[in-house]
């Protein structure tokens, strides 16, 4: 959780004029701030910078050295799909030991003091242990790695999109992520273990890629040239899919997420590449999970989360039924907006009362109790009795004041981890559940979720969005099949089959992915007869919660107000061009500018630029120069750093010349200016950025329009975009939160305020 | 197939340099052409022009405009699902009842002949039926289309690419295509129907989206909107997924061959769009051809070639085996390489000896003769009999010599549809073949198949690959049976399943499609299991296959001299800057311009060129002119057309001004300049382009390294761009020729001649 006041950039100002107040003062009644954009995102460099040094040491390179490269990237790929499927095994089993130990004991409990009375006890004991997992997941999170929270599904977007989360894809993160996953689904929440998946296929991807930690000061002086963002960005992607491939088992499900979610640029290689890693994962989660369980080679578990097998056989598949379907088409999108309105109010109320991480923590516990306490009720007030039959799915079947040979139906749903429930209400035979049950535990698990979702703990929102979808769906389906059961039986004789349209309804409404959610789904259930409902109820779920709102995930994004770029620019912004978007006037610097005024312009906290145009003449005299490249600050800092002064050429003839490698050794973490001392002598010295500024970047001419620079923008993932007139004069400078500003409200193109937190 | 010459642009220069009389002479060693590029491709225009005019219409546009036009879009994706699962229902059902009629008859004379002797009359019947209907087929393609010969999968490649195809979406060539595949499929060639619906599917898209049919001059004045290449493109996307999924019953596997092969840049919307389009496709299929079959409702079959249902139980899927599926990776790899070099020296050999259509009929005529023959003569000589089962695939058994009660295995090869040849070989017992007997077939199959691709035939190359693989992969599966027999028989025990994963094997090496040929194969078997084997053979076939020789359909683009580009640079072309890449000097138009001058440039043929900067102040004085815009000879043509001169402005004040609606009309067959009278008079006016010209084109210093050029070309579908200096005047032009001119060969970087033809 990113905690985001309400100081805006025009705080910094000196002088405040009318207008600026106005502004002000209507900044300070908006409640929220999904009205503003972060100034404390920076953007990753997904486009090279090629500077000379870059265009040497790739011309040096043979054709034999690319092949090389192209082999490493094959190996990585191979490691970072291995190492993700064994996360994966890791968090399955822990989950597993941990909840049947937890399980065994409340039922071992409850089964002695059914009898006696005294069921209170039992209560207490469920409730405490629930607690003390979460306390500890809780605690984890808040106080060493708050980014770990939730399901890190939001970050990895972000970071996809070319925004750089701070920590997102460090090794402590994935250390307290994977914890927290265990803690938080032992201590029995409403939440999956499948969404952090994605996250922790990205940390290890961005570990490996790299060859080296950073955390652990250990550098393996391997893979060196993958060390800058543009490669990173695509080790990433494989790291997300094969993420999503250990969680779902659906290893092209994952390389449709990585593209939907983010590469903007199809490269055929890197697809394939990607998807290698997908299948790597899921093969190795499977095959370490079917040793576990004693059944070495019996590939039964490709996923975390398995919907079983769904009868295959064709023909009792009746089309006619996807219309049938219909009347599902449009409860998902609208309870998943009721979920999304409902999860984003709560959101904002954490953000202004919640931040402290004690706090955090303390309601992480508050709602493990109370998600004990509420379904023990159930449970005990329920008296609904099933006969315990020969093929029941269930390992903890509770009898509690059933008749013998008899179970407790509400223990199946909530005495048991969220994805066997799910499986239970796919697959029971008809008549497990009475249609009360299930109407009472969708109102009570929807409560539950919506209020989970946001807390500090690591956690996913796909297993209880599909928990609900399947309960509503599977209610829906007695209750059709009550309504013409005169008429023909044995089309709606299966509620199982609702049940998975319904879970396939509520997780679209929710995160509203589109393909790779149909192809996730299908690839779960193994079967690819319901593609054509799933589509179209995942379709209809997107228009209908559209109307209302967002998906979750951007509506996170949003309150986080990151400077996030959707696909194309608002449709309506043909009349903006990038004289009115871009920033200016631009931070110039010479070819051959003086080190103080570089210090100077680089410890300037006020404006905190990144990236800065060189130009061709002085800019002393109010006219704008002509480009001839662009600098980053990274860049500067390294020069800095090495002392790379023209008075000091001559000295250096003896030193060894700078490398890349030396821009890649500090790569990714750049030291602060701050750290860097250049006595008075040095101020005066000249800095040389001919060699190492980008000699070629891309421009664009002011009248471009807003769309025109967007696509530009989006489909190279620049950072920099540098606004020229008719003489190549720089005039401005486009950077992300430019262009992510510009978003369409409710009465057209909206302007969002851009803020220092 | 489109002849290509000779002739190189050198011939065109009037001083000939001596070193330009060396590349001559080389030109003419040059013994095929895929050394050459030709210029008579032209580009497609994938960036939109961001005029004044378009500017206009985009700002008057609300937003409520911009969402019906949305709707609008997905209503043609639904329209060209639906139309295109018709073409395949059409095809479908044409091929079953003429292919039956003639297997019925052809049989029905073999049991006449059997025992009285005289055969030959049966083997002549057969023969000259198949040549009749070949015939006709090679007839309709090669006098009245021949862009409608073969697959046209390289051909909707190369349109996905941005290259225009002459006649490629037209009405025209998607009724020779549909009558010419049904002709050679039912003529019994080694052909199959399936990649010719991705070529349907495209003509549909084109035409359903522009909402009038220029062939049939008919314009229903709906979907105006769309009348630009970019919008065609997205539209031509979804028709071919639309084709791949109603061929393999396989929607998204269509999505990803879209993308694989197509689209550059990712678009969230657009995917889902052609997802639905693919969807309705198969859906429109399956009930169409459930009716057909008498069972309205049983959605059995998805797509034109069924696989059959794999076992799906998953614990029969051992792990290891796809590590001892091992020997399959190379064969794929190798025997698709041997099919395209094969194919290749045909292709070369046809390209100089047999380009006119009469011999291209006779030659089509002769391979369908022979390949009646060689069937004949095998079914004749083959003694591997099998017991007639009752569970038995087959359509028409052939008893011919065996006792009764049995029939000729190898006519179950050969007396068949290819498709149903491919499903006995998967699905049919152990035993159902006699490895000489699958021997022989491969070899004579792969032989009639590599002469076959490239016939002056509409036909796709799919389902013969799959057939020789199915056939070499059930061989190999019966060896190894039969080797390690004696210690674990059950795993070894169904060769169907080493005949899938030949196919894909076999298939893979030929086309080397990767990630989506994986789905497309996985969502054929509709089984999951075989996911993670089918990848690894694909990856090996391809990697082994690229050693040798490309893939088919690249050999095929390049042997017709297609300026097709590729994902990315070369990797070793960071020596190459846009000074030495571009064409200079450009002609370039003022902003201003007089008619004579624009008339003259358009008209001069020996440049020929489609775009021009406009720039600021005349040319006259050798010093190149600073940029202030990009002009299309298509808008010059409509300018002209509609006579917009400066002088006549005061008379337009009663005329209505020239709107984007007068371009849309003229889309896309634009009149040649030939065809526009202008007089002496009116060339002396002046013509004021300010208001038509793109003022904001992508332009890029001369500094800029290729790989650069070529990834702001490739990434945003340019068609032109302009090389400009640091005073931002215009130095030189990059066009798609100029980039696809370089590749990677053999020693090196390599620089391909340009030509005419």
């Amino acid at each position: 959780m990113f905690h985001v006041g309400s100081r805006s950039t025009v705080d910094l100002e000196e002088e405040i004029t009318p207008e600026e107040d106005i502004v002000k003062s209507r900044l300070k009644e908006i409640p929220h701030n999904e009205k503003l954009l972060s100034l404390k995102y920076e953007s990753l460099d997904y486009d090279n910078s090629e500077n000379q040094l870059f265009l040497e040491e790739e011309r040096r390179m043979s054709h034999m050295g690319f092949r090389c490269l192209e082999i490493r990237r094959w190996v990585i790929c191979g490691l970072i799909g291995f190492l993700t499927g064994l996360i994966a095994c890791l968090i399955d089993i822990a989950v597993e030991e941990l909840a049947g130990y937890k399980y065994s004991a409340v039922k071992q409990n409850i089964e002695k003091f059914t009898e006696f009375g005294g069921l209170s006890i039992s209560l207490i004991l469920w409730a405490a242990l629930n607690s003390a997992f979460v306390m500890v997941g809780a605690i984890a999170v808040a106080f060493f790695e708050p980014i770990a929270a939730g399901s890190g599904i939001p970050q990895i977007k972000c970071y996809l999109n070319g925004v750089k989360i701070p920590c997102v894809v460090r090794l402590k993160t994935l250390a307290i992520k994977v914890f927290g996953v265990i803690c938080s689904v032992a201590g029995g929440l409403a939440v999956g273990k499948e969404g952090p998946m994605i996250h922790s296929g990205a940390v290890v991807a961005a570990g490996v890629s790299q060859g080296r930690s950073t955390s652990l000061k250990k550098d393996f002086k391997i893979f060196e040239y993958f060390r800058r963002d543009t490669e990173k960005r695509d080790f990433v992607s494989a790291g997300a899919a094969a993420g999503v491939s250990a969680a779902f088992g659906a290893p092209v499900g994952g390389v449709l997420f990585s593209l939907e979610e983010g590469a903007s640029f199809w490269n055929q290689m890197l697809t394939w590449r990607i998807f290698f890693a997908s299948m790597i994962s899921t093969f190795t989660l499977n095959f370490f999970l079917s040793i576990y369980h004693g059944k070495p080679g019996e590939l039964s578990s490709p996923g975390l989360i398995n919907f079983g097998r769904f009868d295959s056989d064709v023909s009792s598949y009746i089309p006619f039924e996807s219309f049938l379907f219909f009347p599902y088409y449009f409860p998902g999108g609208m309870l998943g907006a009721l979920f999304n309105v409902i999860n984003y109010w709560l959101t904002i109320f954490r953000i202004r009362y919640i931040h402290r991480p004690c706090l955090q923590v303390m309601e992480a516990m508050l709602v493990a109790a109370v998600t004990a306490t509420v379904a023990f009720a159930m449970i005990y007030f329920s008296n609904d009795c099933q006969p315990l039959g020969q093929d029941s799915t269930e390992e903890y079947p509770l009898q509690l004041f059933c008749a013998d040979g008899e179970y407790n139906s509400m223990a199946t749903a909530f005495f048991n981890t969220p994805e066997r429930s799910v499986r239970s209400l796919f697959h029971n035979p008809p008549g497990s559940y009475n249609p009360l049950t299930l109407g009472v535990f969708t109102l009570v698990y929807f409560v539950l979720a919506v209020w989970t979702y946001g807390l500090t703990v690591s956690a996913g929102v796909f297993i209880p969005s599909l928990l609900i979808g399947a309960a509503w769906g599977r209610l829906f389906g007695i209750l059709l099949s009550t309504i013409t059961s005169s008429q023909s039986v044995s089309i709606w004789a299966d509620p199982g089959k609702y049940a998975l349209i319904g879970a396939a309804a509520q997780l679209g409404g929710i995160v509203r992915m589109t393909l790779s959610l149909t192809v996730i789904m299908v690839e779960a259930t193994g079967n690819v007869t319901y593609g054509f409902p799933i589509m179209l109820v995942l379709m209809t779920a997107k228009i209908v919660g559209d109307y209302f709102i967002e998906g979750l995930y951007d509506i996170h994004i949003k309150l986080q107000s990151v400077p996030f770029l959707h696909w194309d620019a608002p449709p309506t912004s043909h009349w903006l061009t990038a004289r009115e978007v871009m920033s200016s006037p631009v931070t110039c610097f010479n070819r051959v500018e003086r080190v103080g005024r570089i210090v100077d312009v680089l410890s300037n906290t006020s404006t905190n630029h990144n990236g800065f145009p060189v130009v061709a003449h002085t800019t002393e005299n109010e006219e704008p120069g002509k480009i001839c490249g662009l600098i980053l600050r990274s860049q500067l800092i390294v020069l800095l750093k090495h002392k790379v002064f023209v008075e000091r050429a001559s000295s250096r003839l003896s030193q060894r010349r700078l490398q890349l490698k030396d821009f890649r050794d500090a790569y990714p973490r750049f030291p602060p200016i701050q750290s860097i001392h250049v006595s008075q002598d040095e101020r005066e010295c000249m800095m040389d950025l001919n060699e190492f500024m980008n000699p070629t970047p891309y421009t664009v001419p002011q009248e471009t329009s807003l769309p025109r620079v967007f696509k530009l923008f989006r489909a190279l993932g620049l950072r920099h975009l540098v606004v020229v007139d008719d003489e190549n004069r720089v005039v401005g400078l486009v950077t992300r939160k430019d262009l992510a500003r510009y978003h369409l409200g409710k009465d057209g193109l909206e302007e969002l305020q851009l803020a220092q937190t």
